[in-house]
């Protein structure tokens, strides 16, 4: 048997189109959005202020990605002045139980990636 | 009660450390790298080619990266040539779960999202 780096890897996650996919999702702004859109419909400046740190275009490109991925549906009322509204798709929801798993251990583990950073540049001073 | 968006976002995800340790996981060639190293040590050349299609500066940088973040341990034997191993932390063997989670949703759904780009596109040119 050949071990496990000779082996064909067409099925593997590591293979091009799963790579193009993580990609896509594996973004923490991506995320982010997916995350605050557990709730239902939420308007794009309610999704500035909740996503602290996005600058109004880069939330413009990632929404837009996201509707292109299938991943959120973006609606527009005309009412004056127009409003729009983003919401998870039925895609959309199914990637927010492996979102809060990261986003949490994200939460549960960001003392120990801070300390990890301080020791690490602390030997590279030393 | 405050609507939602108006709450303190202290210890919400999107507060700024939490968007930082996110920005750090939250990345394809992280996260491929994660998932390989679950069965044990693995050399750099064995890494590359595994993980199809990263060059071999982004695997160096990508595993620089998860060394200071304390996910990742770099072991030299002083062999001729010498040899260098990457393996997981006992904190890099915590971030599995979630990254499972999202390779595996990522296998998953990846016709969808191929789909849903070109009807999207479809529209856009239509």
């Amino acid at each position: 048997m050949l071990p496990d780096a000779d082996r064909p890897e067409a099925e593997s996650p590591s293979c091009q189109p799963i790579r193009h996919v993580l990609g896509r999702v594996a973004d923490k702004w991506s995320l982010l959005i997916v995350f605050n859109l557990a709730h239902g419909p939420v308007r794009f400046n309610q999704l500035r202020r909740i996503i602290q740190g996005i600058s109004q275009r880069m939330l413009t490109l990632t929404l837009r990605e996201l509707e292109r991925d299938g991943l959120v549906l973006r609606t527009v009322t005309p009412s004056v002045p127009p409003r729009v509204d983003y919401e998870l798709t039925e895609l959309g929801f199914s990637l927010l139980e492996p979102t809060r798993g990261l986003v949490q251990w994200a939460l549960r583990h960001q003392s120990e990636l801070e300390q990890a950073n301080r020791d690490y540049d602390g030997r590279q001073a030393g």
